[in-house]
């Protein structure tokens, strides 16, 4: 863990031969001091979300040994460097703002962990428009692993699963991807795809209120947060059924550049009240928006969402795609239990979207100093 | 078919709300007037390799009328413009060098035309090193996509996928992924997940006799090509004992930065000749590259491979990782099996990597003016 996020060797490291000029590949996102990286680090290209579930019979002492050696991993990587047991190192030589992001479900921490020690974490309440297949279901460990390329992404997820094979049996492995860098200017809202913008009313690090939505305060877990993970399928197929009229009434914005129906660009305030020349209201209060807006402010939550795209298992159907929705938030039981709530009971877009994949996780505060990912909760128990 | 690969329209699209500056998501591949894009376009950063099986009973009717639907929707994609029925029309906003390249199978061709006007494609022989599956075997037709931007390709995927549907099922779709763009300087050449250099040998279209190599000039087929596909499993498991001087001595060059054991940079010429001092030859004749390079120039052919990293179906066992290698030439049987030949009878590589998947393709020339991709064969049959 003696590797820094960005040391001069990184910096200076010569590029292949044959290449000549400035490459974004040297990129790092530093560590912080109290939080994961990964979570208020603007959104990378490209996203493997690992699930791991503990080999039977572990207990705290082989969940310390797994996290000391991915944490390892994650800082060394990050940085540029070669993982400890590098077998292709020369595959670490480009970061491009590689983070991992660690997090343990409520399950692990309640086998483990004693009571006292525990982050609060609920295991969200049931959805009836959920269609829950066990296989993208909740697993005992998380890695959020993001990187601008995806060789580096390849490497690093490869790293990480051989290190954690002597500890845990990978439960799923999901894929996501949002704009290459460079593709559109940094800061651009993503499209998912139904091909709307998707994230524009979303906390920034630069907002008064981030800290206060993203970061827990719970004593023994302060600089944590917890993620809410649903991988949600589109049904494409039907959706395109849909004209472009009726898809903009069932979001409440436009398609064309993200801007509420009642506005005229993307970060204009949309305006619930405003009603059309026959009294209805401009913006459906059943369409997606308005019932996902809270004038709660405390039910905000930072997304921070991946288009998945992958091949039906079953190849009759086509493919499976969608979102892979991932919400950051000091407390879900509060910012986003009751906004999936509202969505549940009424939301147009639930005619064409449904979770076939939902999960939690308590995401722990950055290792101490020397530490490991998690040493918070699992150091003296 | 109306759509030129670069219309005033298409630059002059304005940006994302909330976006400004310039973007890379706005190039575009122009059409070249005898071949197909997607061949001598220098690789773009993500590729989707999509298999189709012509329905049951299908003539050559079925399989004009695709390949105009298919031909149509991708001038329009690549151009930054919708396919036809688009229906989210904004994810075909940035091009991103999208190149759509479609070939027939020997089979569809013996199927579907007079002898006369097939042009010359043997199956490939068997080889004994391969450990063939059939659910990556050969197609009827294949649509090679490629694109920087890994949201374009997943739209212009759906879009093919979609216009097929009526005429075909798909086989098989295979994923690959190089450096994204801007991670390295451009024309770096690219890591396998092996981490080694690999593409530094290949003609480049600046090469008198790129043309010559790449290019058919059998009659009625001129400006075609033939595609050479194999999907090649790494087992990395297995190559991961391997220290470096041994990966080295495998493939004949250096990890650091691909040079030849005899030479000090990437592109230097490599040594067959040379012995160290106890008389043994530097680079080892078995190893990859002794066994590939050939003294007859006319066995060379442009390789434009793609990394592959997909969890292993029966999950067991990790990862299915490797190479999609594909490889471009006027005369596979005279280019291309002469080499393979080789590397089966011996290469110190096959002791990690075999093929688990191959298929050949002619692809055909441009399509005419106003024509569609494989009119030269199709028309007036
Ligand atoms: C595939 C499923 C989903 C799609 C396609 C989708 C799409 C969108 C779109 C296009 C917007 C408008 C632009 C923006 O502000 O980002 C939006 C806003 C929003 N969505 Fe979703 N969403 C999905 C699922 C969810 C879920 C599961 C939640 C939370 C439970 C959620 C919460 C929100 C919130 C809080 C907003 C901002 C509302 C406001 O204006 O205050 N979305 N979503
Ligand atoms: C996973 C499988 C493979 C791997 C990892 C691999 C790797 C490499 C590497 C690292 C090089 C040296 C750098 C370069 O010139 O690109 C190379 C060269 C080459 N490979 Fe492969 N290769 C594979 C399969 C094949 C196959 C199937 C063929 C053709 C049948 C082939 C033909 C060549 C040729 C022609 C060269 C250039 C040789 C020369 O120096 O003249 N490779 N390969």
């Amino acid at each position: 863990m003696a590797v820094t996020a960005s040391t001069p060797e990184q910096t200076a490291t010569t590029p292949d031969a044959g290449a000549t000029g400035a490459s974004d590949g040297y990129q790092t996102v530093p560590a912080l001091d109290v939080h994961q990286v990964g979570i208020s680090t603007p959104p990378q290209a490209h996203a493997t979300l690992l699930g791991w579930n503990l080999n039977p019979g572990s207990g705290v002492e082989q969940l310390r040994r797994m996290m000391r050696l991915l944490s390892d991993d994650a800082v060394r990587l990050a940085a540029g460097s070669p993982a400890l047991a590098d077998t292709e190192e020369e595959l670490a030589r480009f970061p491009s703002r590689l983070t991992v992001t660690f997090g343990f479900s409520p399950q692990l921490m309640a086998r483990l962990l004693p009571r006292q020690r525990r982050p609060r974490l609920a295991e969200l309440p049931t959805f009836g428009q959920d269609r829950l297949q066990e296989q993208w279901g909740q697993s005992d460990v998380i890695a959020q692993v993001c990187a601008d390329d995806p060789i580096t992404l390849a490497h690093a997820r490869r790293m990480l699963t051989k290190d954690a094979r002597a500890f845990a049996s990978i439960a799923w492995t999901q894929h996501g991807f949002r704009n290459a860098r460079g593709t559109v200017p940094d800061g651009t809202t993503m499209r998912n795809l139904m091909g709307q913008v998707d994230g524009t009313v979303n906390p920034s690090p630069d907002d008064a209120d981030f800290d206060g939505l993203v970061w827990s305060d719970q004593e023994g877990f302060a600089g944590g947060t917890f993620l809410v993970l649903r991988r949600i399928r589109m049904q494409m197929d039907r959706w395109d059924r849909v004209d472009r009229a009726g898809r903009e009434a069932t979001i409440g914005r436009r398609l064309r550049d993200g801007a509420p129906l009642t506005g005229f660009s993307e970060f204009d305030e949309p305006d619930f009240e405003a009603t059309d020349r026959f009294g209805f209201p401009v913006i459906d209060p059943a369409s997606h928006v308005a019932r996902a807006h809270s004038t709660d402010p405390a039910e905000r939550f930072l997304r921070r969402a991946y288009n998945y795209a992958v091949e039906d298992p079953d190849r009759s159907t086509g493919e499976d795609a969608g979102l892979l929705f991932l919400a950051y938030c000091a407390d879900p039981a509060r910012q986003f239990v009751p906004v999936q709530q509202r969505l549940d009971e009424q939301d147009r877009l639930n005619e064409w979207v449904h979770a076939i994949g939902s999960a939690v996780y308590a995401i722990p505060p950055a290792a101490r100093p020397d530490g490991y990912v998690g040493d918070v909760l699992l150091e003296e128990v």
